[in-house]
């Protein structure tokens, strides 16, 4: 029996098991979620326990828990460490026409759900290929080691910490993240680099009450308004970034690595068909494929501030506040960058408000070499599972992870996306292929066996 | 027994009556509150007929209901008509140390709560003028119709029909409508002239879903950010409005009129006061005063884009909203304001972007005559219950009734305020000084009496 005709005799299984995985409203954003995140992270040892990882359990965290869980024992064999995460962005706000994001279902190919792509079931798919390679030879041919988090969505902040706890259990001779796309079901690619993150709070305040719009407007300072106003320095009206210095520190790009890009990296309708239609914006000196992997950005991902309600209310807001998502790349400095924003924010912050901001999150970007032979093994594994080889290709997500894994246990990564474009991850209406499914377990199972060879 | 002994007599009464009405969370922009503004309403009813307004009802409206009942039914008085509305603003954000808004409760010289001066404690006021004028003398001078709204905080959307279905109901040979301020406790002030307004909803918005900043940051167009640099533009960095052509049709005011404003109306340091202490902004060609009354302004009153809750999320947002306060003043044209902010914006909003504006509410500005008979009698009152003569003073703030009351049903109407300048209107720890109370009961009782004259 081959992987392919295992997982169509079992595919009504596994997308019930899926749809169950994807059910659990796992929202690491939300303090009243915690209970979900519990509820997920015991389905997920269950399940590692039914594949046969007989140590799979929950580890504690100042958090939400890790899971994690062994199959196989074998010294000779090579350890894969397969790295995942359970929790799912927030589905605010879920509008008409939106599919209830945690009452996952069919309609077409797709299985829709929030946190169905992204990430649970790409990391479905590494739990159904060892169930297929163990099912179809008995044994695997490798060890497999099970790292689960919870706190992806929200920057990681207790992963460290259970690394430097269990390193003597958490060894591998190579990493697999899947939390990344390939170009399409028919264009396997394997994503090379990451950008870095830097996620800030910005805050403009005032030692004095909201005021009333009618009695004071037009003669006092408005929180909101001043806000706004230093936003909007950040970017000059093509959408590029307008904080001096702030890609001084950027590394340079070759020319033959800007080649390769073009010749195999989306084009600029590509991007744009793979953002909705959305239209692109941004330093036109570079492809908007560019823009988004070799330079760093700035992007305003939310402001609140005054009356939020519907209808009217007629109020000077004495504060107001912003989150910025900076996207970095190699060599620049996050704490530099930060004091390069808080320097340019607060050039125009008149006397008697005050600007603060602080860092929540960051990460730093990765650049993986094309030529390691895990990665050529993954390569191989995409080959088998897709029948075409696949493209290198960056991304501008950040995956903190990578670098964590590098850092705490010195195993190098390979970043084995099985996304795909248009599956909105954090955004409405998100979906998993199922066509994606089924190559994703099999591309998974070969990578088991390409890596033992 | 004087008018001021009689409220010594019964003070704690009148505050426990005082609490019960302002315990109401009467906020008519939410659609939840529904319920309260009908008990509301009913309270008031029950107070009305207990004052004596045998016919007092509530009229039903598309929105919220409008009560009425007349004292008194002498053809030979004339007719005083009290105008006062029972909804409150909203009361979020209620942080760590507001008084609680809804349950009411004395604190030193002042009742704490959402409305108790805007415009619950005025409004209650005329109703013990009308208790008072009745036990001491045993009958009214004059008659009195109450016409109180539920709409007036979202902009009194139905009260021109009640208006004209009530006509014949609604007489009056002068209408009182007490929502503005005195200047302080011992500086009593009749409001001569009130500011219009416009209110408009922004919107920027793409038909493309909310994206992932990371995989797509720098290379798009992002709602939340091409907003803000909208709204950017609307001031220049003084705080000034920057929309070309927003004041050409402002009515000059003569040098004697700034004259007069000069010698009676709060200096800088009392307008900072006033307003806990913001720092001042705008065109300083004119004081802060003149700023907030005889020049029209636009604030920002809130911005919603992107993600507002707790954590990081990384999204670029495909739309984005605004709510802007236009106050405006003579011979300012609604409609040409509204198409010279709208063309502002849209200015510099890119392809593949959307730019809608709304109007939500609006009134015309007002300017009264010092000098007609009803606002001398006003000036007489105030003499009486406050011991100084009043001054005359501008408001910045918009009563969409006093225009209303004019066109509707030809009543002129003297605006005899009985709030304080820090009584916290529209902002948190709302309050009502007790002193003002007494005063203000004192003064309407005593216009009953000069208005009979």
């Amino acid at each position: 029996m081959t992987v392919a005709a295992y997982v169509r005799a079992n595919a009504r299984r596994f997308v019930r098991e899926l749809a169950e995985f994807v059910a659990f409203p796992s929202v690491s954003a939300s303090p009243a979620a915690r209970p979900h995140l519990a509820a997920c992270a015991r389905w997920l040892v269950r399940h590692l326990r039914r594949l046969g990882a007989r140590d799979a359990r929950m580890v504690p965290t100042a958090g939400q828990p890790v899971v994690v869980g062994r199959i196989g024992d074998d010294p000779q064999h090579p350890t894969v460490l397969v790295y995942g995460h359970y929790d799912v962005q927030p589905a605010e706000p879920v509008a008409a026409g939106h599919a209830p994001p945690f009452a996952p279902h069919v309609r077409g190919d797709y299985l829709y759900g929030r946190g169905a792509s992204d990430a649970k079931g790409q990391l479905f798919a590494h739990l159904k290929a060892v169930e297929v390679a163990c099912a179809l030879t008995g044994r695997l041919p490798v060890n497999v080691v099970f790292l689960v988090e919870g706190e992806e969505e929200i920057g990681s902040p207790h992963l460290g910490d259970v690394l430097a706890r269990l390193a003597a259990y958490l060894t591998g001779d190579v990493a697999v993240v899947s939390d990344t796309a390939v170009l399409g079901l028919d264009r396997p690619s394997i994503t090379y680099a990451l950008r870095g993150d830097l996620f800030l709070d910005v805050e403009v305040s005032g030692r004095f009450p909201d005021l009333h719009s009618g009695n004071f407007g037009g003669s006092v300072e408005n929180a909101l308004r001043v806000l706004v106003g230093a936003l909007a320095r950040l970017h000059d009206p093509s959408g590029a970034v307008a904080v001096p210095g702030f890609a001084a520190d950027v590394a340079s790009t070759l020319p033959r690595e800007r080649r390769f890009m073009h010749a195999v990296g989306p084009s600029e309708r590509e991007v744009r068909a793979e953002a909705g239609g959305a239209p692109l914006a941004g330093d036109r000196a570079f492809s908007a494929y560019e823009r988004a992997t070799i330079r760093p950005s700035i992007e305003l991902a939310g402001v609140v501030g005054g009356y939020p309600g519907a209808g009217v209310r007629g109020v000077i807001p004495a504060r107001a506040t912003a989150k910025l998502d900076v996207r970095l790349v190699p060599h620049q400095d996050p704490d530099r960058v930060h004091r390069l924003i808080f320097d340019h924010l607060a050039g125009g912050i008149p006397c008697g408000l005050e600007l603060r901001t602080r860092e929540r999150a960051r990460a730093r970007p990765v650049v993986l070499d094309r030529r390691h032979p895990t990665v050529r093994a993954a390569a191989r594994a995409y080959r088998r599972g897709f029948g075409v080889d696949p493209v290198f290709v960056r991304t501008g997500g950040s995956i903190p992870i990578v670098s964590t894994l590098a850092d705490r246990l010195g195993i190098p990564t390979v970043l084995m996306g099985y996304a795909l474009p248009d599956d909105r991850a954090h955004g409405p209406n998100e979906r998993y292929s199922l066509a994606m499914l089924g190559k994703a377990i099999a591309t998974s199972a070969a990578f088991l066996e390409e890596i033992a060879r």
